[in-house]
């Protein structure tokens, strides 16, 4: 996209993140909801720690747009992309464990159990886990009883054994016996797909979307997130761990297999720029109303951390 | 309870623990549901290593005897059993983690990150956890949308950051600075006494109760909590390493304060009478369809292991 789309986009996913981290502030606030007995503060303070710590909020940017686009409510869709983003750290928090990556370092600060301790990470990416499901499920997230818990429902088999946690355990496995090119691109629809595909997917439910519909942005976030993890792949290749805020070649480092390796840097960019041609078909029937949407797909695939 | 009427108790929790393991068993079948992609084997293995290794089944117990107690159709009571007992089933899995407890046993068993390694024990935990919502959510769980709704968020709160997860930060923190004997209370109440109040408490939202019942069986589910912590708190100084299965005398080894420690053996016995009679005062206005329920308040304070 021109340097003049790219600052409007930037500009739109800026805004958008500070929203939902002013939402994520007062979901993570020290005062107990009903039928919560305390919230301790070191667990509080460790999970605020792994949450409000930068980062772009694409998941949420993703169900928030898709949400508007398709007509649901803005306040619940915000609502809907905050428990999502529990997820998502939550998920990182738990990957950055010794037992895990063993990462100190994410977006440039002490990881949460460097900045705690191991058993206070532990328990903070479990405590986001579950709040997740609270935030869905409370009647403040103003859906219709049937729509919140298709939301719980899908999220849970997005983020849980079929999906994210299950890539996650690939992953490992990844490590030991190197898997085949089916088994690279079933480990990331898991480990980084599945949430991105819930994050489109869930802004459609939102909206009360008709199957068709639904389908179809289930497959834009598919494309999306298959952009992001071939982004990422080529990242971790070409860029420095000054510019990623994290340790850069770590997969070549481990010998990580991954679509950038088998296939080279070359053709990685073109079926990048041809998943981002799809990602932008897949929205035309929305017209212009999907431009947010057809940027980030963009935005997904170029991005440079 | 005399001899007969204890035979008669216990033939009716392992019967139901049965009914519970043979719905657990199929949940964790290694058949990927809609919207999951696929489930690896060893992260199943290992979820089924957490959840399939004997145990009581008492919560599952409450929830379905409460259920029944009050109307509920047995089918979704046993699915909202099953669901408990994965939050259950997660804590401990997570708990022996190295960075936690560090226990190589449990009910005589090697631990998941024992029979296992660290990173899958901690994967599977989360799988576990998030396996929770999915079963309680979905269409499976034959109980008006808003009724699985309130399931859904009431375990979030029960299981989550102001219930059980924060129980277990508030223990970390007590190994480290004593609680008085009112956050000794607290931490218990959250720690264990959480999920025991939402066996009873969901037992009567499955069912439709009033809020009046309700009431009365969420103090239910309280009394057997306190019950249950004390029975526990006891067997920790009276017990042995081989009748419990686990290491005995762990928070005396370790100077952790509990009401028994404060108060001692004599006094917390008599405290355990009281809790048993007010549980079966509770339970009154339900007359001898409330036996079992009252049994079972008695059997958890006067339980060996």
């Amino acid at each position: 996209m021109d340097r003049q789309m790219a600052d409007i986009f930037t500009a739109r996913l800026d805004a958008t993140a500070g929203q939902v981290v002013t939402l994520l502030k007062s979901l993570l606030s020290g005062s107990p909801l009903e039928g919560e007995i305390v919230r301790p503060d070191e667990l509080m303070a460790a999970m605020r720690h792994g949450v409000l710590n930068g980062g772009k909020r694409l998941r949420p940017f993703l169900v928030i747009e898709t949400a508007r686009l398709l007509g649901a409510p803005d306040a619940a869709a915000a609502r809907v992309a905050a428990a999502l983003e529990c997820i998502h750290c939550y998920s990182l928090v738990h990957d950055d464990l010794p037992a895990m990556d063993d990462d100190d370092l994410r977006r440039g600060q002490p990881t949460v159990h460097v900045a705690f301790d191991e058993a206070t990470a532990i328990l903070a990416g479990d405590a986001l886990l579950t709040l997740a499901f609270d935030i869905l499920s409370a009647p403040e997230t103003e859906l219709p009883a049937e729509t919140r818990l298709r939301l719980v429902n899908q999220l849970a088999r997005a983020a849980g054994v079929g999906g994210m946690v299950g890539g996650q355990s690939l992953d490992l496995r990844a490590e030991r016996v190197a898997p085949d090119e089916a088994g690279i691109v079933e480990l990331q629809a898991m480990k980084t797909g599945a949430l991105l595909r819930y994050a489109c997917a869930a802004g459609a439910v939102a909206a009360g979307a008709d199957d068709q519909v639904l389908a179809r942005m289930t497959r834009f976030g598919e494309i999306v997130g298959l952009a992001f993890q071939l982004a990422d792949d080529l990242l971790d290749v070409t860029s420095d761990a000054a510019t990623l805020g994290k340790a850069a070649g770590k997969d070549a480092g481990r010998g990580k297999a991954t679509w950038v390796s088998l296939h080279g840097v070359a053709a990685a960019r073109q079926r990048l720029e041809q998943l981002v041609e799809e990602a932008s078909e897949l929205l035309e029937p929305f017209g212009s109303e999907a431009e947010i949407l057809r940027q980030t797909a963009g935005f997904i695939a170029s991005r440079e951390r």
